[in-house]
């Protein structure tokens, strides 16, 4: 499949909305030790139950390195399709491909440089040059061509569109040392509006309150339709998630998208904070250079990081009273989509949660 | 995908003649050193070669290892797509799937037993592992349902059929003791017809003289269509090769296919014989367990190892005189398909031609 020098913008190509229509999904298996406690195994349960859970709406695809591809195949169930490819580790909404589609009805793969999340400034792991080869690889799974940005870099976690011109990003992280500190924030816009296809970027402020992605959007705000959000919430002063959610309201209030409307902002209540304890962090293998997971820390909880598929949100829950909470709102938001929890502390232990570990092939 | 605990012939599929139309093809990108000579190099240039050929006429897939993966995409045309899959050598036709289709256009793959041509008797290499999972890795690629064959050991190029009720194998491989010894030849046969949904086996005595893979139909007959084959053929009396010719001559003659039809034999001279040089030897790794390539040693060339696609055949060459003849041979007997000539001295040294590094995906 070709590599292109031009850009999607150039093309007539565009990020579509997660609401839009979906030809299928991505995953990645997980199983370094040094991030997944007890050698993965409770975190491949959950991964099987949300691959297994979404596959029933949409084809879906399981990316297992060579060591794990026998055991993936055992457990996820029959209509799973699993594909062997060498990785760093199972987030491939940030090192895989972002998709883009045209009016003909074609798609082809972005590719943006990925660095671990900050790379030797803050990255979260190395090496990582299996993780920046994996959007290569879809593409050429999917038969598609491909873009990609090689001066760069960017996880698709730390961008949500609207599909009609909008990117939503956080300056925490986009504005990050590690990521590219030679760009000034209007040319990362530029860099953005190019590659997606927008007009306008929304930039919040920060994302959740430890984050260990530097802030990523998609764990603090998300789209449920062009001109309406979903913001993470807290209403207790005393937590440091107050503060940033807060400034993210107003920011969000006073701006208007590409199309030029005032955003519906609904608030998402986070739940109670979540901390690591010592039995979790006893089943991760210490080893330098990958960020250590220690007793008492706190995770970065949030329901904003849900899934949206055809006909479906699967949604992280973590056995909080603010989970009804959260269900409710997505049925009330999005009636035509049924809501499916899952239990998804496993996949938080490890440094996100739903949405961070599942990528949209759009139709 | 699921693995089916029924077979093809219960459950309506059969094997389509290699002549009938494919949906793709899949290759394997050489590597070990230990069997091709400079790191796999020159083999490599041949193996793009043919695949870039092929790639012309029918949708094309390497399957490459994480190590190969870059330097595969970057040799290869774009049009050939490149997936990643462990594997420990090249020969797809043997360890790849064999695909059969029902008449409702729907495919499904055979995910024979493969040890390496001979296992712990007289393989080729040690160990098979990786090999031995590509049908299944295909099959999910594909995402068809899949008959694993646990209790036989067979590889796609010891079988040839007809798509109509016949295959055709010779003793010498299907026989042997690094097989499946604890079969009589009527179960070995069984079991071809209840995978392929034949009904008879046209049993050649041997293959190609000095052919290391106990000699395997495919470098020594083939189908141009039903009721018509073409058979590997010298007149030297002093050449091994021409008693095997003959012996398969006289046992093809007597003998009819499954619609009771007597066949049509086309001779395919051979190129003269073929010795490994030197400088060819010395460019192989010396490893414990590989069968070694040594001077001086005789080639197993056979015209009639060439790849039936999609309006083309690709047809190895030697730079022999035969060359031509055997270009001619094909073009009278194929008039609708261009011929394909690739000098394959390179894949030859490896042990096997384009047909034995080729699988068709059946339409």
């Amino acid at each position: 499949m070709k590599k292109l020098d031009t850009t999607p913008k150039q093309d007539g190509f565009r990020m579509p909305g997660e609401f839009e229509k979906h030809a299928g999904c991505y995953m990645i298996w997980p199983e370094r030790p040094d991030n997944w406690r007890l050698g993965a195994k409770p975190a491949q349960a959950v991964f099987a139950e949300v691959a297994n859970t979404i596959g029933k709406y949409e084809p879906m695809t399981m990316i297992v390195s060579k060591a794990q591809y026998s055991n993936a195949r055992e457990v996820l169930n029959d209509y799973v399709r699993v594909v062997e490819m060498a990785n760093d580790d199972s987030w491939v909404r940030d090192c895989g491909a972002t998709f883009v589609i045209n009016d003909k009805g074609e798609t082809r793969g972005v590719d943006w440089t990925f660095n671990a999340w900050g790379g030797l400034v803050d990255g979260l792991y190395f090496p990582w040059d299996s993780d920046d080869k994996i959007a290569m690889k879809m593409c050429e799974l999917e038969r598609v061509d491909r873009y990609r940005v090689d001066d760069f870099v960017l996880e698709g976690g730390s961008i949500h569109v609207d599909g009609e011109g909008t990117v939503m990003v956080t300056e925490e992280c986009l504005l990050s040392e590690g990521r590219n500190p030679q760009l000034s924030k209007e040319e990362i816009g530029q860099k953005l509006c190019e590659y997606l296809n927008c007009e306008k970027v929304l930039w919040i402020p920060r994302g959740i309150y430890n984050d260990e992605t530097n802030g990523h959007v998609d764990n603090m705000c998300n789209f449920v339709k062009p001109g309406e959000v979903i913001l993470a919430w807290t209403d207790d002063e005393n937590d440091p998630q107050y503060e940033r959610s807060m400034e993210a309201y107003e920011y969000l209030s006073n701006e208007t998208d590409a199309k030029g409307r005032k955003l519906v902002i609904h608030k998402m209540y986070t739940p109670a904070p979540i901390l690591i304890t010592k039995e979790e962090s006893e089943g991760v293998d210490s080893v330098d250079g990958t960020l250590p997971r220690e007793e008492g820390d706190r995770l970065a909880a949030s329901y904003v990081n849900f899934y949206t598929g055809n006909g479906f949100i699967a949604l992280p829950v973590f056995n909080d009273p603010n989970d009804e909470k959260a269900i409710k709102l997505l049925e009330e938001l999005f009636p035509d989509r049924k809501i499916e929890p899952i239990y998804a502390r496993e996949i938080l232990l490890g440094g996100g949660n739903i949405h961070c570990i599942t990528q949209q092939l759009p139709l």
